[in-house]
Parts: structure tokens; C-alpha cells; sequence
């Protein structure tokens, strides 16, 4: 069967035969997969600044946003069964048994650092004809969803966020009826940082969850405002718009959720929070010189000001299961908006221009079969 | 009734007589101040650069750090009766109603920044022979503590931290049966950045709650280690270690517990810190100029491995009777080392010594009556 994979040594991305895998164990579900969307980590595994092949092998199949049907399933699947949509989660375990996280199933938090991710770290991903997992690893989704399931995996990014950001602020009155999942009116007021695929998702995550959300991005050739509106949330051009004009036009901000990997952008939108903020980061920046940050006024603020900040990555089931459910909500309230996030499919043949040409757009999806 | 005051625009501090307060509802309490400990607080507003006296005075009376007894009570007091050993809290609500915090009695969460603090801000402080005030901001202390009650406040900051900790990581599985309040034994990593009160009664806290502690500093003029091992923790010199130095002593660090109030100190001490780790922050730095920070490896390591940052200002109700729980066990476990804390009395009348002069040591108190 056919695979895209990254040859590191070679420093080449190509489409291979690979044998197609066979069940092993009755816990183990086989997958068709169906689509694999493209992600920044995905474009820096194919500049080869990032990614590792399992052990042994030359190669890395590429690929971790993904949805698959079940093909076949062993006697112990967990009630899969053939024709099911699943989402396969990214993350699998440390080998090591003291890890307390990863001994939990939450090798999101993994203590080690020696976990494995399927298309980035020592396993392979899903950018072939069909994969063969544990059952437990998949996370079945609603047939409804299929023309955006694909949208799943990087919208765990901002539901693991926000389960944090909820769990953190119990440490104080937390100003609204913020119930995770149901959207209970305005009252916090969430930033967003960037206005790529994660940064989208995300404010459509906060819009949905009650926050009033404004996104401030640069528009980069065309303007996401409208798109942006349309989900209820507001645009604030960075052309236009300093962090300190921002911080007028929203106000007293609640949250920020940065979507763009640039650290100096970040620390400047610091300057600005107000009283019990919570400054969630996401993006990993490139590495480029140390910057000239005002460390004293930043620490005075986070301690005058009772502040809280936080990195997050990569998602737990948990997380999945939110993402679904949010992903539903968008269905219903924004279905245009929501589908509009999809820009381009590409034939497993048309790989290079996927992933190594500027395929613009917003999300870009690769179709299997 | 004498009582020491900050005269901000005459810049100095005096001993001056005031009425003696009286009660006006019978949901009052009228305290015979005992004790009033120095904080650099205290020390900043007898610099004039912080503090703000009540509107209308010319003058704000000084004194946050405080143990009084009951010497009259109202009808309407909670219980309390003349004899009762108390420690005021600090912070007073906003007068906002729509203030989501203080309309809970949450003002050390206040949204609005317009509570007032004894001693600090807008009202007058404890260095005086009697005070009044409503009975809820009382909390009760066991007489068995009179020797080392004015330490309750000061343990506040400390344990406000770990409330939000606990509160915090919530979000991922955590390392070890931390119970607050009860040593489990140890296995989270802690360190301790500085060695003044704040920092020891912190390091003590974090002992006591089943850390394996170290404390961080420079020594300025005698060493702390004797001290610092005879609760049970590890001294670690600043002198003679980076602080890639003490990383490497101490192994994986699970939570840093700032308390120098030095930005740069706590900037580089980020870049240490293991996966799912926790950074407080309780110093309030003076202001110096930017400082050159990589930025990029700060939010790369936020994110990699799921690391938390915070600020804490101010103490409630809880953190004054967790304080209260923790002092009495530390006068069980370590009654040398908690009572070596105290290392001054002063009279009223030796007032300049004690809060202008360098007293030395680490807590110098105020003995009135």
C-alpha cells in the first residue's frame, strides 16, 4: 500500500510501498484512512528541522490529524466495529512504568519525555492506505461530521487549553458561567493570537463557550475578518492595531490564547493583561535571539495582579472528545464558517505540492483512496 | 493612644498620639495590639515609594504583619470574647457591588484593584494600642502560638501559593499524594529563591508538605544553611552555584517558589525547569531597565512540556488558617527553628531603628504594651 514519508538522511519526502499491516491482537482495530490534514509541525518534519523515525527505520510516514473508518476489528476493540469513523489520538506512552502520567493514560503530560507520536516521533502517521492500532487510541466520532472530522485533531489543541484554563481559574472567583461545552452568554473577553488553522479553531472554541473573543492577527494578503465575524467573534487588524490599542478596543481581557509561535508578539501582549488573567501559549517559535523583554514590570503585574500563564501541547482523549462535541456546536451555529476552514484536498499524488509547496489557504487536507 | 505613622508629604515617619477607637456596631471587634511585624513592604512605604494614607489624612499608620487580643467584643461578633487571641487579615473589599471576588469575600482576587489594605492602602495599619474593626476579618489563633503568631501573616503568602498549586495542577496528574497540611513523605522537587522570611517560612511550608526542598541564596554575611537543614531542607548557595548548577543538584524541579523579588534571578531559573512544572512568583521587583531574555526557548520549553506560571498578591481567609494549621505543626516539628524566625523586638519608642535603620536578622517585630 502507499506512504508519505519523510527520509531524513536523504533529506526527501516521497510516496512509497509499504506492506499493509495485519491485526495482531483482539484489542486491535485495523483503519481505512480516510483524509490527513497538514499542520506547521507537519511542514517543519519535511525542512527536516523536526521528526523521528522509529527505531530501525530510515523513514517516517508522515501524518497526525487524521480520520479513519474502522476496516476491522479484533474481538476486544471496545464495541468498534467495521464502518465506524474514529479519530486516532497522536500520543502513545513512555515505555517507562514509574511515570505517573503516562501510567494514567495521560501521556499528554507526559513526565519522561520519552512518549512516541505517530507521524512525528518515533512511530509512523497516517498519511498511508490503512494503519493498525490499539482500540483504545480511537476516538469514535459522529458520521455527521465526516466532511470536517479532519478538524478534530488541531481543535484538541484549544479544548486541552481550555479544560486547563477551567481547572486553573478554580483557584479564584472566575467571572462568568463558564460551563465547558455550552455557550452561557458574554462575559469573559478572550484574545486570540493569530488567525491560522489553530487560532481559528480556537476562537471558535471560546465564541462557542460564552467568551466574547476578538482575534488579532496580521491579514497576510487577505482579510480573515469577515470569516471571523461570521462565528461571532471580532477581528482587530495588527496592521493597524498596536497590542496597546488592542487592549483598549477589548478591555478588561480574561484570556489569551497565542496561536502564532512568535515569542516577541507574546511578551508584548503580556504587558496588557488585567487582574486573574490566564495567558495560555501554544505556538512554538523557531529559535532566533534573545529580545530586550521589561522582565521587572512583567513579574510586578503577575503578582500585583494575581496572573497566571501556561504552555500547553498536544492532546488526551479527554480533549478529543470536547473537540467532537465543540465540533458538532460549530456544525449546527457556523456551518459555513466551519467548512470554510477546509481550502484545499489533495490526491495522495499531489503530496508535493501539499507539503512542500505553499498550498496557501487555510487548512489543506490530504484524501486517501 | 500612640501609634507610628508615614507622613508621605512631609517624607517622614513619626510616633504620634490618635484617639482611641471605639465600637460602633456590635458586629465589631476592638483588638489590644501585641505584635506587628516588618515586611520590606513596610519598608518601601517608610521610603515614601509605596503606601497611601486613608482619603482625608495626612498620614497612613503603618503595620500589615499583626497579633492582637480581643479587649472588647459586640453582641454580634462571631463568638469572639476579651482574651481571645487574633489575627487581623489585611485586605479589605472594593466598594463595587459588581465586583464578582469581593462580593464572595475573595478580595485577595479583587477584579476591580480598588480594595483597600490595612496598613498599606487607604486604611491605617497595626502599629497602634488598639483597633477596631468587624469581627469577619478575624481569625482565630490558638494561644499555644502567642510566641510565633506574628508569623501567620507572612505564611500567607506561602500558603496562598499552594492552595493554587494544588488547585492548578488539577490539570495533569500530579506527583505524590500532596495533602495539604499533612507530609506524606517525600517526592515532589522544590526550590525556595531566597532566604529572607518569605523564602523560610516558605521553605518550611513546602517541608512540611511532603517537598523535598531546597533553598537557593546568597548568604549576605552568615549563611542560612544551619538553619535551612534544621527543618529538614537543603541549603544550596548562590555564591558558589548557577543556577544550572543547582538543576543539576537538585534533579527534575517540580515547583520554583520565587521570593527575592529579582526578575533576572527568576528569568534564568525558568530555564530550568522540568516537564509539568510550576513557577510562583511572590517578589515585587523594583523597577530597572529591560533585560535581554530568550524569549523563544522560554516559550518553547512553556510549551513542550506543559510548564505553569504564576503571580500571588495577598492572602484570604484560607490562607490564614491553612497558615495557622501549618505553624502549629512546624512549633511541634522544628520549635527551634520557627522561634530563630523572631531575631527582634523593638518597643514603640525604638521605632526609627526598626524600621529605618538596618536591623539585620530576618524578623524584626514590634512589641506594643
Amino acid at each position: 500500500m502507499k506512504a508519505i514519508a519523510a527520509f531524513p538522511n536523504q533529506r526527501e519526502i516521497k510516496l512509497i510501498d509499504v506492506p499493509e499491516p495485519r491485526l495482531e491482537t483482539p484489542a486491535q482495530v485495523k483503519l481505512r484512512m480516510l483524509e490527513v490534514g497538514v499542520c506547521g509541525t507537519d511542514k517543519e518534519i519535511c525542512r527536516f528541522d523536526y521528526g523521528t523515525p522509529p527505531a530501525g527505520s530510515e523513514f517516517l510516514v508522515l501524518g497526525h490529524e487524521s480520520v479513519g473508518e474502522v476496516a476491522e476489528a479484533g474481538n476486544d476493540a471496545g464495541g468498534l466495529k467495521p464502518g465506524d469513523l474514529v479519530i486516532p489520538t497522536v500520543r502513545r506512552p513512555c515505555p517507562h512504568g514509574h511515570c505517573l502520567a503516562c501510567r494514567q493514560g495521560r501521556q499528554d503530560f507526559c513526565y519522561t519525555g520519552d512518549f512516541t507520536e505517530r507521524g512525528i516521533k518515533e512511530r509512523h502517521g497516517y498519511m498511508t492506505e490503512f494503519v493498525v492500532d490499539e482500540s483504545k487510541y480511537m476516538v469514535p466520532v459522529p458520521k455527521e461530521l465526516r466532511e470536517i472530522a479532519v478538524l478534530v485533531e488541531p481543535l484538541t489543541i484549544a479544548e486541552k487549553a481550555l479544560i486547563q484554563v477551567w481547572n486553573v481559574q478554580q483557584r479564584l472567583p472566575w467571572t462568568c458561567e463558564f460551563v465547558p461545552g455550552k455557550g452561557q452568554g458574554h462575559c469573559h473577553k478572550a484574545v486570540v493570537l493569530g488567525a491560522g488553522p489553530v487560532g481559528l479553531l480556537g476562537a471558535m472554541a471560546l465564541s462557542a463557550n460564552g467568551f466574547e473573543t476578538y482575534v488579532y492577527s496580521r491579514s497576510a494578503g487577505e482579510s480573515r475578518a469577515p470569516l471571523v465575524e461570521s462565528f461571532g467573534a471580532h477581528y482587530v487588524p495588527a496592521e493597524t492595531h498596536s497590542v496597546e490599542d488592542l487592549a483598549r478596543v477589548v478591555g478588561n481581557i480574561d484570556l489569551v490564547y497565542e496561536a502564532v509561535g512568535a515569542s516577541q508578539l507574546a511578551f508584548d501582549m503580556l504587558r496588557t493583561l488585567g487582574p486573574n488573567a490566564v495567558f495560555v501559549f501554544t505556538g512554538v517559535p523557531g529559535r532566533k535571539g534573545p529580545v530586550s523583554v521589561d522582565t521587572d514590570l512583567l513579574m510586578r503585574n503577575l503578582v500585583l495582579k494575581n496572573q497566571i500563564l501556561f504552555g500547553t501541547v498536544n492532546a488526551g482523549r479527554e480533549a478529543f472528545e470536547a473537540a467532537i462535541k465543540d465540533l458538532t456546536t460549530f456544525q449546527k451555529r457556523w456551518p459555513a464558517a466551519v467548512n470554510s476552514l477546509i481550502t484545499g484536498y489533495f490526491p495522495m499524488d499531489g503530496y508535493a505540492d501539499l507539503l512542500k509547496g505553499r498550498a496557501g489557504g487555510i487548512k489543506n487536507v490530504l484524501q486517501i483512496g
